[in-house]
């Protein structure tokens, strides 16, 4: 089953990053919350401009990708976790 | 009875996912809620740009897409209960 | 008496949909409210772009709509009980 | 005293509408204001859009309007009431 | 020592207006607050648009006003109160 | 140690006005804050339109201002206490 | 491991500011709090305006910046905490 996201959102499958707390107790010296590792799935064609052209994605199918912990909405596509979210969302490329 | 959305509405029959909970203890490990599944039945003709022409709407009657679970009004049309909700409020099509 | 709406704004003559509640208790499945049913007694000119040109109304008097329960303003014309409301408050047109 | 209202400002006197109260007790089923009723004594010369050009007004001296029970800001002009309001706070015109 | 207000504002010296309260009590029958009235004592060269232009200013050094009783910081020039504010805060003339 | 503000923001150096308290007691009348006073000390090269053109800053090196009390972000320059504001946060020129 | 910004993101390395506080009590005489010291390390190809244009970035890798000290979204790239945050959280560039 294939899902195409609409206007600038993008599909995305969460990969888990290999950062590793080394072991020991935990002081909390910082309350930010680290973003979230994934890889694009799909991409809808866009969001419209005023004009009603269309603003290109600047992410494509396959780029590794980081986002918000607490980004997008989550759906099982074919027993996969996914999660559906606005290109705004995502910070930046991994590569 | 027919019903013409107005703008960059659409008229959603919900349908009920597949998605099956495997039996046993449920450990809420997600907050999250999971978008909800629909067929579309009529959308209207369109929001409009500043310079006053119509963004052609990105879905159609018969498109099966997702939509947030609190998303859109509920009437009753013909005995059925239908959705009516803004296209921003659709994530994607399933197809 | 007559009335003329301003800009974007319409009249509207509230009707009592037909939905009949079947006897016995009510168990509430849903917190949602459904919208209102009326017919369109007089419209503005519409809202004006940007640059200055009005955008023409989507509805016309006689159109039987709905609109979300707690939209409008009450007033009384004649005797009768009316509603002002905004186009965008329309949800669409029953036909 | 001459009041000369800025932009899109209009001075309004209110009148009293000769809608009747029949006696009795008032069981309140309507939450919901109706809006007040005035004569616009002046207007301003309207709002300026995006590129500088000024907006018509939509009522001019003399019309009959109604508006929002809690619009506008009183003053006392040669000893009169009156209220300065936005265009946009009146609803439509009386004929 | 000169204070020249910078964008859409305005210097304004508030003056008593002659509204006297007739002795006795006083039923408050108006929460609403009146308007406060003063000359204005400098302008700004005025807002810029989005194209880059100046909108010119609607009132000009010496005119009597109208402005919201809380509007604008207070500033002391030369031992005199003044206010500060922006030209919206101005409702409107007396002539 | 030189500071470039970016885009519209302004270095101020707070300079402590010559406003002085009769002495006794206060009776608090106005509860609304005067502006502080200081001097530009580097400006930035101008807010974007929407067109991508730049908007030249109203106020130059050494400009005496007024800004709001609580207005800019404190930093230490070469030992100097400064301020990082919005020219939209200043209110005026002295001169 | 590289990472790329995307729209008008940067990725910046925080540095320690030698401001030293002197030893001895501190008396709180100001809440506001002052703003970090970072270096940029990669920029994204910057916002788009609205008529679809990209708008340049005024910072560039390497250059010594200013920024709210709780702003950004903390990352780990190669064993390094760096922070991602918009171009419009940078105050300005020391020199």
């Amino acid at each position: 089953m294939a899902f195409k996201p609409l206007h600038d959102r993008v599909l995305v499958e969460r990969v888990e990053s290999e950062e590793k707390t080394s072991g020991g107790l935990i002081i909390p010296d910082s309350a930010k919350e680290k973003p979230a590792e994934g890889v694009i799935k799909a991409v809808g064609e866009g969001a419209r401009k005023d004009n009603g052209e269309l603003v290109a994605m600047s992410v494509k199918e396959g780029d590794r990708v980081l986002f918000g912990k607490w980004s997008g909405t989550e759906i099982t596509l074919d027993g996969k976790e996914m999660l559906i979210m606005k290109e705004s969302d995502i910070m930046g490329i991994l590569s």
